[in-house]
């Protein structure tokens, strides 16, 4: 690994991001290289570059300090480009090949240089397309059990795991979760943004007490409970995938959190695509869904056995109690994404891509129902069949 | 606040002390002033520096590289003198008067410079001599409220929460009540040390899989619940006190954990006193571990309403929710601390000195049964009556 040497921050054009990648001899001094910025470009510049001769690339991203989106006046830390950074190549000493290569990282300049995906396509553009991901759940559901088993005290060392705690350390990047998933969609706050047709659900959910109690202790979770290394946005657009492969890109909201939050965050975008789907191409999602928490904690519960350094791990119920507390944690950060995706700042284009009003109308009320039910019934969804008959019952 | 230059770590004779002191302008250089080391000097030096003439005294605490309970082989690290001092400085922001003054850090030294306490005495041993200490519970009761509130979620900006979070990594320390409090007492590992004839009560704790499967949570919680800053060892032995005034010391365990914590292992220390006592002067103690709980919680909750900045305050049922969380804590963490006390490394006067071994043997089993009962028992147990009414019970 290349660590370029200190200098102030600039924003890179295309043909310096070409001359910064030559210096880091990822590619010799007389090539002709093509490179085109290919970011959606609301937090990241995404510099892709190529030797047009061979097809061999680079991804060069960095941060801007600043949220594109709303302009230059919503600052954000640099330091999301090393906590990035350092979160692909952790994750990728336990899911080798689930995530891309990091060949560099330059913190002065909030640079990461890595492996180029550009063969694959955004999960997200991809299932809205009705692409066939055979590997997905499979390949998420180990992502999922890799990192966030060996990233938790189950596995490490204390010493190690405290200082791993303290190295992703993320407070700009959680309060926006915190914020944007947690708190703004359940109050009548300025972010929020939903059609006028849906205002009767979303001003019962203000309302709804019984279901703020509920966000408000998943909240006190996300804030106080540090249980593993969190991608932190596991949500498909975070994925690229084909038919063979599968690589989770981003985790620039990564810290220690509590576990069920990537799981019910991938779950729950999941979800959406069994919402918008009708016939045999919902039931392929039903499978995703059903893999994805099947292939997690029987791997999970496979490196437990295994690896675990827990002087407890042998005690009778307590892996059990884990995966429980997992389970029903997902269940209920799902139901949170459900809701914040359809009346919050940040919406998925599985929804508002859906033209005919009265459907999209529709579709965002499903999303809505089972969020609310996710989030007041976490308790008493014993199993992730349950939660397919539930999705099943609640769209029929 | 003078911090001293930084130089290499030695430690102080007791004329290096009072050169020291003379050196940070405590003292004018002509006074002739006497010291002595007062330590109990397991793990540190504690100079008393004082002017003959005035009785004017100063502290001078210096951190050990290592434990002298077991020589010189258990290396400690001298940062937990830096983690002491700033946690009594931040617990002194909120709860002044009820810990010493901080006059001094000097992190190269390991030396936090304080206010002299010694007109108090510890409280464990003023308990076991049956001094009075009326203010006892409600100083500790206002202590745990305002040092806990007012470094949680509940009243800080999450950066500065998260902030003080890493400041406060203490793994070192931390480590100590993993394996001390929450492991080796439920295992046959070497450090535990118990009468011969509490074996057979021993084994059925090693051998108890429900006891050692809520242990096995408590312990979980202790790992990643990082709720607020507190104090880490807060027994009687951590407590100056006299008719008048409580001053909470030794804070070098503080670190981010869940706030049952401090008030659990408070109320176990409280509870050996009942063991031991009888008559009106248990009666004293039962007062104690009421008000304790009755001011902890009241005050939490004044300062709840008055300060808290969560958005989700006046959700019906939160406000209820976390004290019954930090209650149910308290009763599993107290009952380690009663077991951890009476079988593992570290044991209490309240038990070890009493000189009949009938008698001190049935102490100790009382102390076993209690803990057991505790931690098993934590979710049922409902309110702090229940508790006194359930202590009143098994000790008649």
């Amino acid at each position: 690994m290349t660590i370029a040497t200190k200098r102030q921050y600039e924003s890179l054009t295309e043909e310096q991001a070409i001359v910064y990648a030559k210096k880091l001899g990822l590619f010799s001094d007389e090539l002709e290289l093509e490179c085109s910025e290919i970011g959606d470009g609301n937090l990241n510049y995404v510099f892709r570059i190529r030797d047009p001769k061979n097809g061999k690339g680079i991804i060069i991203k960095q941060a801007l300090p600043y949220a594109k989106v709303v302009g230059e006046s919503w600052p954000l830390t640099l330091k999301r480009a090393k906590i990035e950074a350092s979160a692909l190549k952790k994750h990728g000493e336990f899911a080798a090949g689930l995530v891309p290569e990091v060949y560099a990282i330059d913190e002065e300049l909030a640079i990461t240089v890595m492996e180029d995906l550009s063969r694959l396509t955004i999960a997200r553009e991809g299932l809205i397309c009705l692409e066939s991901y055979p590997k997905l759940s499979t390949d998420i559901g180990e992502y999922l059990a890799q990192t966030l088993f060996h990233t938790s005290d189950f596995a490490l060392h204390p010493f190690e795991k405290k200082k791993l705690v303290s190295e992703f350390s993320n407070p700009e990047l959680c309060k926006i979760t915190e914020d944007l998933i947690f708190t703004d969609p359940f109050f009548d706050y300025e972010t929020n943004d939903f059609e006028s047709s849906l205002r009767v659900d979303v001003e019962a959910i203000w309302s709804n007490e019984l279901l703020k109690l509920e966000v408000a202790k998943l909240k006190k979770s996300f804030l106080t409970e540090a249980e593993a290394l969190l991608h932190g946005d596991l949500h498909t657009g975070s994925i690229f995938a084909s038919e063979m492969e599968t690589k989770v890109i981003d985790p620039e909201f990564a810290f220690y959190g509590p576990i069920g939050f990537d799981v019910g965050l991938f779950l729950a975008n999941l979800i959406f695509q069994t919402i918008t789907r009708e016939g045999e191409s919902r039931v392929v999602i039903f499978e995703h869904i059903e893999k994805t928490w099947e292939v997690f904690s029987s791997k999970f519960s496979e490196l437990w056995k295994k690896e675990a350094v827990e002087s407890y791990k042998d005690t009778k119920g307590f892996e059990t109690y884990v995966l429980d507390k997992i389970f029903q944690d997902a269940i209920g950060f799902a139901g949170c994404e459900l809701i914040r995706r359809t009346i919050g700042l940040a919406h998925v284009k599985d929804l508002d891509r859906i033209v005919d009003e009265e459907q999209r109308i529709l579709a965002k009320k499903q999303a809505l129902q089972i969020g609310e039910l996710f989030i007041l019934n976490r308790k008493e969804i014993s199993s992730i069949q349950s939660v397919i008959e539930l999705l099943e019952e609640l769209q029929k």
